[in-house]
């Protein structure tokens, strides 16, 4: 697994249009308690509302890593950005990169980062000496959130109620799938990075055998009904077998964003899909929730959509921006009681 | 796509037990008029019946590449290979493997192959450059051989298919995605070499659009119920588009091989499962029948569960070793044909 040093200063580069720094905005929302500072370079025009701090400031302030919270078009390392890298290198700061451009390709960092005792940690690329998957069943509790699309929240629900988990006391963790999710938990598997033959035995890994009563939150990635990354999602669910599944949807895409030729089905047909695939390896799986994204509503007919789409699958249906999740979380823990104590 | 230079001098090495040589006898046997002669070391035991030649008169008489038909425990090339891999690629042999340890790391081959204007090609190396998969459908049409467990089949019956398509002059090409098949074809891509986010991209690349009567005939992998590979199968089934599946079981088996804990479901439950996964990206896809491995089986036993397993599927049932496919051309090409011209 890949693990990261915390806490973070945050490098915002020369950024200027807040939906590149994502992953920075991401991280203080997420991660805010480690999240010491950020570094922004004289042209950046995006504030997190962090401290500012330079690389020896924040590597006298106890940072383990510079994390870099951008990801500008075509996903490179400018120039510009090198003396601030090679700085926090130098000071021991390790540079923790999601982007396209290897860190080694940066003149000058290795060496810096071997002055400064730092690693130079690219997100992109999987752990070395991943397994061929099993589907021998683990010790603890696993949620995995499917979609039935890409980027339509899966993460964003993933965090949420691993948060909610730990809010009732019960031990949780968010495990990540993606570069956000990584950088967030400082911990993690890139998933779609890694050689077809072990994507589920990097899903295995990556949420490892734990007490009876654990619950890994697993960030899902892409769509078992996407023509393009299928593959991934298979292997993650495989991987995972995740005891529930929290299926997120968009109710304003009726077709795959890539693939416009390929239509969505009915919520209950993709939830059958995901349960089927999800039993081979977990012959308890069940769907325990619906994340809807109802960005796009007003109030009466997010409520009017919420209730529907609850009656139809049969489990509480929730938006996780706008409504609680906390029946979600009732109807887990409850069922995942031994008989005797459930209530 | 991997692209292979033919015809081939076949190396055999220092192999003793005829089944390291699998390989090699997979290109005996299926790709004869490519390969022009063997190499074998003193110690050799196995014999391929194929013209002995050392590498310079392999290139005398138009050899394109020593292919390493062998695979010793552990994958690796042995030391005492290495002046004869040497003297072929002098001799301007490109040199083609599918063992673990890359052709780069055998002291002074590289230079060689520079001398002699060869190329190292490793098998287990995908191609650059693959796409994401769109699911957009191509022209053309293509069979898929898929199977309830990995290594029973599935490439031995798409090389059956496409040679009894080729015999009654249909134009139909195998296409090979693991390392034997790619040897033997000449071209292919190792798909479960390929990162999971490119995985049904490098299906696509690996049938391209062709003619509409052209059949390319896809070599399945893994097993869509497979703990470990599921991932691997639905990408190679999404990037496929097959129109016609044909489900290969070996009816000794009741659990997968590799994970004796998950049964194998009926086939028309594991049959329902491909189907839905290829009519994502083609609505048209169809079951067009089933190979059975009855090697285990006597002649009574064998024709009464083909004739069984043909009546609850509703398709042509054959065991590629020792039956007629010639049911399953049948209804494909008919089924193939436009309505008005069928018989």
């Amino acid at each position: 697994m890949i693990e990261l040093r915390k806490p973070y200063l945050v490098f915002l580069a020369d950024v200027r249009i807040p939906s590149f720094a994502k992953t920075a905005f991401g991280l203080r929302d997420w991660a805010r308690a480690d999240c010491l500072g950020q570094l922004r370079l004289e042209s950046c025009e995006v504030d997190l509302g962090l401290p500012d701090m330079d690389p020896a400031a924040a590597a006298a302030a106890g940072a383990g890593s510079l994390v870099i919270g951008i990801a500008p078009v075509g996903g490179r390392i400018a120039e510009v950005w090198a003396p601030a890298l090679l700085a926090a290198a130098e000071c021991g700061l390790d540079i923790v990169s999601g982007l396209h451009t290897r860190l080694e390709a940066v003149p000058g960092l290795s060496d810096a980062a071997r002055r400064g005792g730092a690693a130079l940690v690219n997100i992109r690329t999987p752990p070395a000496g991943l397994p061929v998957g099993n589907g021998v069943r683990r010790s603890g509790k696993r949620l995995l959130t499917v979609g039935t699309d890409c980027a339509l929240g899966k993460k964003y629900t993933a965090l949420v109620l691993a948060r909610a988990l730990r809010a009732r006391g019960v031990s949780a963790d968010f495990r990540a799938t993606g570069q956000t999710g990584i950088m967030i938990s400082g911990a993690g598997i890139p998933i779609d990075a890694v050689v077809a033959d072990f994507l589920s035995g990097a899903a295995e890994t990556l949420s490892p055998a734990a007490a009876t009563d654990h619950w890994d939150v697993i960030e899902g990635q892409g769509s078992l009904i996407h023509p393009g990354y299928a593959g991934v999602t298979l292997g993650l669910v495989h991987g995972s077998q995740p005891d529930a599944l929290v299926l997120c949807h968009d109710p304003s895409r009726t077709v795959i964003v890539d693939a416009p030729h390929i239509p969505i089905p009915p919520l209950d047909v993709v939830a059958r899909r995901y349960l089927d695939a999800a039993r081979l390896t977990n012959p308890d799986a069940r769907l325990v929730g619906v994340s809807l994204n109802t960005s796009s509503l007003d109030d009466q007919r997010r409520e009017s959509l919420l209730g529907e789409t609850a009656r139809q699958l049969g489990v509480p249906c929730f938006d996780p921006l706008k409504t609680s999740c906390e029946q979600v979380i009732d109807d887990m823990l409850r069922d995942a009681l031994p008989e005797s104590r459930r209530t």
